[in-house]
């Protein structure tokens, strides 16, 4: 989702560091200090303009939670819907490279991951850039506790394909799938993203993994 | 698929042992002396009317095929079939119940399973009625190579969800995943089913893994 450049963007980001977290390498292994809670730690990768974010934050306030974008155009989106949402002490956000988790985060310091309509780069030359890469679980794997979660929405049907054999491949556990996940049953957990809803409209099944390290 | 009784079905295979092979459990460790040529054998599970292993022997001269079906009425069908189909020496018919293999076939005598469109049992207490049930697996898995292959199709969404972390959980690889099949491009090698013609006629996207001991 690469938006056209928004004019200010960097400052406006710049305006918030109590929300955009600035120098998020110097406060690795120390990121529960930014949270108003000690509790878990969830992360979402490509978050985009931010409504999956802002939705978990307010369902579960015993859990915190950092949206990451590398965008400084779409994370002033995600800042001003933040803003509006009024006080969410158990989210931030943080503008890096998905790259450079793993200088940012401690070993252990993230709980879970999450992955929404991730780019599905399909050219096969791209594989390495798709976020469920085995070069990325490996970096998912360094910073999340021991059985830690990936969890990963897509209506892309070939990076879906894709992922299901990368992240078993790489031997994580998969401990649900769903091929169509708005026909489920009893969905009142499933928070919405941007892309989700725009996709559902259109009648697009709505994929679903769930993988455990 | 439980057909109403057809008379004199029983009669009708009794009266080809050279196709419908009696008294499997003599074979066991033997099965190559049924075929014209030693080569590898695959068997279909659940093998319904019979035309997937019809097209696969005719495709395949250079391997083996037992295609498997537990009921009577269906086996007669496929019988008929194969009748028709004229001369296919590397195909021959088992009327059996999948719960018996390992009685029938021993270790590594076969090189894959195929299951196409096993029945769903949608009630999670006749889970173990799944083809894909974990004690189906370790059965093919005592009867086939190491890493011998399973290959299964399916229309169920939810039997494929259910099979997708039943192999992978077993310990099996994933070695692709066709969440469309006939979506796909250069797809000649795919011999549709008789449920596969029916299903795809109206629409349904058509499932489908390949999976590695
Ligand atoms: C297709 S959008 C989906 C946005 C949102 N998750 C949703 O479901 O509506 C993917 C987002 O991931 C971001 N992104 C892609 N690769 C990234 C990376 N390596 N690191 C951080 N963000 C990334 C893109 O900038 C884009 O905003
Ligand atoms: C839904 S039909 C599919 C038939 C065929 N494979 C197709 O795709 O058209 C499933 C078949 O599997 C057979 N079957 C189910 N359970 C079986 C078992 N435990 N052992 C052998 N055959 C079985 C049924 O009798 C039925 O003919």
């Amino acid at each position: 989702m690469r938006l056209r450049k928004v004019k200010g963007a960097s400052e406006t980001i710049a305006a918030h560091p109590e929300i955009v977290i600035p120098n998020g390498e110097e406060l690795k292994g120390n990121w529960q200090s930014v949270f108003e809670k000690e509790q878990p730690i969830y992360i979402e990768v490509g978050m985009g303009k931010g409504q999956f974010m802002i939705g978990m934050a307010k369902q579960n306030p015993h859990l915190n939670f950092i949206g990451i974008e590398k965008f400084d155009s779409v994370m002033v989106r995600a800042l001003e819907k933040v803003l509006e949402a009024g006080e969410l002490p158990n989210l931030k956000l943080l503008k890096i490279d998905a790259e450079d988790l793993t200088d940012i985060f401690a070993e252990n310091e993230v709980e879970g991951v999450y992955l929404n309509f991730s780019d599905p780069w399909p050219k096969p030359r791209h594989a390495k850039r798709r976020l469920t890469h085995e070069n990325f679980l490996t970096r998912y794997e360094q910073i999340t506790v021991p059985n830690g979660y990936l969890r990963f929405k897509t209506d892309n049907r070939l990076l879906f394909e894709y992922s299901l054999v990368s992240v078993t491949g790489y031997g994580m556990k998969l401990e649900d799938v769903a091929l169509d996940l708005h026909q489920r049953e009893a969905l009142d957990w499933n928070i919405m993203t941007e892309y989700e809803e725009k996709f559902s409209a259109k009648g697009q099944p709505i994929y679903r993994l769930e993988a455990q390290f």
